[in-house]
């Protein structure tokens, strides 16, 4: 594949990476309808171990064969498909060179009471199973945060140094963040931005409402009138926030809701100049059909066609 | 012995092991009197370890000796023996060659306040020692859980690198977890899921009652009208949620019942697609002769023929 | 990218490797015009090494800057590129992405006088130069033949442990070997069979001609009456010397010859069943635009086209 | 399987071996249709390495691909499969848990000058590879015996830490040694018993002739009588000098010859108390069913039918 | 410091490696009175332990201090100071952070017979003495050459991890290789490119003569009308055979000369584009007055003024 001339910039941004880990960047960025745009579409099904089986995939039973979603990422041409251990374990033969793969390390559970996550996935089975980048989830603002950021930090330079690509999922979460706290623009941008310094490559953090959480924050939101008022500005203030758009940024699709409400979203990160999006139950619970639907109308208006 | 097509179906799905690995789940497949059948019946004796020698073994007294357990175990025709490191120092070079064993690698015991186990074998050992498996319990729900999920993923990456075989009990205990919650439909299931997704090749939990446990889960159960009014049915949705059938899993007995009661679990498990059972206290608290009948009873459903 | 049936079969064939391993096969196997095909035309450049600056680029003195190959590779809609590590440094990061690349581990020199190689490639430097495999060379018949092939054991041990690929050009050298008995028929399979025994996924050797060596093997040709007439039959011979087709064997353009020759020598390796070609001098020595429509016809000619 | 009596018998004398080691002993003794009687029937194929592949497949062409000899082996109810790293990965996962295989670690190739072999299996191959054991060969006599023994040393030494056994095959050669000392009684008994003290626990040599290589030994045999006349007092002689019996000791099938040779001698090693053959040449350069037909002659043969 | 623009461009071309051994390379290339001219003059300092101490310093005795070879280097205004272990750790702390020093890893001497060199500084010793680089010296055409190409790729790839620079010495000599060989026109562009391809950062050559010493050599240099009348050109050659000025090249001073000698040879230097100069003996065995106002002049010439 040629890379594209708007990808080889994206690129040069990751200057201290080895070329090993900005060509699996560049996978990514390559593969899929909205290879070589700049923008990236993201599969994520690490649902069921966050939310259990029935949760996850009673909605859409053929979900319970992890080789249903190696089929949709690459039916509707997504960039990469990110799964915890079990499930890149039960398709990563039968899907070999066919698409990105993210090994999402760790995960929480529902049965859990802290903040934390458990980690299950390791560089070398990253390596074993031909990914791309390893995954991990840190809570800024719980009580484990700091544990959770030195584990991530210990993948991540041993990820770095045998060339794969990291991506961070950073939510706020824990301690004393209210359910408000956890999207508000503030944090959301501080959550992004935590996870570009903690080296991180990809960077998702879910779409920030208007809601401020600090108050120190909010006085210079005030200020400086930065602009929150619509969701493609504040989408902007995160691009912003991870290094003037020198790291990629993509959202997550948030909780369940009608079509129109997803494009629209979808509509603000692309004209937030965000880097893309990563949908897991939007997708993966709607019938085949609705899904791919669903998908190829988020690529057009990646794609400006929408 | 030649792999039935059965059981070089299942190994098939196992697609990112190693032949080492695979071997050595074929050999506890290919075992006994059930061999090739896709279905195993295994003889687990930790029990001295979680409840101490006396509630262990004083029913039946000749269970002291760890020979006893080894010879049951092949005179019955099962698949395998699962037992902690000191059981199965005892008899490995008696036995050699002669019964898949399980090293069990980590124990909880009965004078323990926090819902953990601790871990006194390896790899290593299973390997000296001619172990086709190494053993893990895990406790979703536990304070200790992502503790417990991070030990199995180092020893089980180390496993699997020497071709060596995962099995995972998954048994949700500790946190908020009430004893109903326990074998409730969906933790049961969720326990499953998440053994298969840290990677186990083999996964053992208990078989689930109709009780729910969370209410998220309750509402999505009831919304998408999930079969869970047989035990049968039950299983069944277990089975499902291990991957829709991609990975092997096994039911212990339960608690000890009457022998009907015994037999009726082992059908459901049969019916709703079970890779089979996981016995230990209901046989080796029996007489041999009546446990050897009993073990007979088990297989012959599981053949479908009682 | 989806990989085709051909390739897929193709890649079972490679049983007991992870599937990091084969997606890096894959990936050759699915670039450039060739892509998906199963036949792979590969450009290396490890002529500087062998034979000097001068002798390798004075014909086309663009091909003294590394990135000329890169380019040519890449425009030519060629497989994968090869060479040794200073080569690959300096295109790495410019050209991450976009084409597999193999790192030439070993080489000799015009200067050596014993039939050896010297290592200065790593599994270490593959990965954090995003390299899809590691070449070795190895010389059987050569004094130091043995220690050649316990280098590369070990450096393949740990490349297939971190998901690379191996390829391995296997040239009879040394010893007594005459130069005729260096592309004898016998010796050309013998070459390739000891390269896919220990343990390579590809393997490059020179089209044989219908001189033997050995006078043991040149009974058994002639009793069993193995068709060596035609370069064709050569190749399907060689092919099946490759455990009859499991292993990927590629071709070097041999000697310079006039374009004719090089067009009939590929057409050749295409109806025996080869599985492409491995061209470098006969490339990099010419032009640019008469390598690339050198290369178009080569293509070409592995299309059926010509 | 239980294990029988007889094969208790052997294994107790491996007396410091551990359990896992005498697992994959076991599992040789006792596959096939020889299983449980002490005897072994090993059908090895590292013929395409040592003399080329024309000369070792053009008589049978199926035997280029290496999944017809796993299908031999196993068809014809033999106890183990040895080969070399590629043939073994070539076949490993499709015929996983299904027959012993022992990986040829070492092998001489036809180009080589001096009396020595290279190195391309490990221990660490065999373990993700699902084999009972290491095989390696030894040249007693040769220039390069003691690197040799060294080499075999090292591996042992790791393979039986990991449970795995120690095939060895021990023939003299290089040095002043003659072509008919090769095969000399006192060589014969002299490389069994080196191959016995340097740690293996099966050893391979030759059926050994009549012939006196050593005047010191032949000096010795006449003085103290030792019965040499008949190949089974000679067969008898040889188990003897493997530690009266304590190691098993296989006969290679020699140089091709007709039929009722293989079976005399056959008989002689059975009745010299010898524990097997190794079969390579003779079996699977006839066509498969004559191939079927002389190895189902040679199990009859050890058990005592023929 | 701020880096020159030449400077940068010239640090672009290590395109794989770490901002941290370009941090090394930059600090070489702005040091000293030529700091930021893309031109470095360095002096060496390995003659003692190369001819001995009365050969090296009898001329001027204060050089036996390992002080007062620091001392000339800053006071001189070069580029970087290059010497073994010992000499290195008699000044590191005196002058820490005064000048860039290359720990000379390497060192033949006097009293060996073969075409080899003793390892005595290593990748952990030049980071805890502050060195910007490590020096090895490679001898192509030598017996040897393949182990010291093992040698130094092994301490290469190590310093690069570390984000140290790697400085290789590369000289044709041993095997056939005549004395005018050694600096024959077509072996000096050979060595440097051989030392470019095993990833040295910077490469020192002795400036070549217009003697050719490969036949298949000459005759391509004289097809192709390579220039290498004047010095200059063939300057201009080697630096063409560095990957096209990709990499830095320094030449050695050569044998001692007058002084008008050195001069026209740096000028030969800097007009074939040369890298800067690396001269030892012709400067610390004169007076260090004279030595100073030589260095003078020399960097006048790099900066054009003479």
């Amino acid at each position: 594949m040629k890379v594209t001339q708007r990808v080889r910039k994206i690129l040069s941004a990751y200057e201290s990476d080895s070329p090993g880990t900005k060509a699996n960047i560049a996978r990514i960025l390559m593969q899929g309808r909205l290879g070589g745009s700049g923008k990236v579409l993201i599969l994520p099904v690490d649902q069921g171990v966050e939310h259990g089986p029935a949760r996850s995939f009673a909605a859409n039973p053929v979900g319970y064969d992890p080789h249903y979603h190696y089929k949709l990422a690459i039916d509707a041409g997504l960039s990469a498909y990110a799964a915890p251990l079990g499930f890149i374990e039960a398709g990563a033969d039968s899907f070999a060179g066919t698409i990105p793969t993210i090994l999402k390390c760790n995960s929480a559970n529902s049965l859990s009471g802290n903040k934390d996550q458990g980690i299950y996935g390791s560089v070398g089975d990253a390596l074993r199973l031909g990914c791309s980048a390893i995954g991990f989830t840190i809570y800024p603002g719980s009580e484990d945060q700091y544990e959770m950021i030195e584990e991530i930090r210990e993948l991540s330079e041993e990820a770095k140094a045998v060339g794969l690509a990291v991506v961070v999922w950073s939510y706020p979460r824990g301690g004393n963040i209210t359910t408000e706290g956890e999207t508000a623009m503030d944090l959301c941008a501080y959550a992004a931005h935590l996870a570009c310094q903690i080296g991180a490559h990809i960077i998702k953090v879910k779409p920030p409402t208007d809601a401020m959480y600090l108050d120190a924050a909010k006085k210079v939101y005030e200020a400086e009138n930065i602009d929150v008022a619509t969701l493609s500005a504040r989408i902007a203030h995160v691009v912003q926030s991870c290094f003037n758009g020198r790291r990629l940024v993509v959202f997550s699709g948030g909780a369940a809701k009608d079509l129109d409400g997803v494009f629209d979203e979808v509509r603000a990160v692309r004209d937030g100049g965000g880097n893309g999006s990563i949908i897991g139950r939007n997708t993966f619970q709607r019938p085949r059909e609705e899904a791919l639907k669903m998908l190829d109308s988020i690529i057009k208006i990646y794609q400006g066609k929408l």
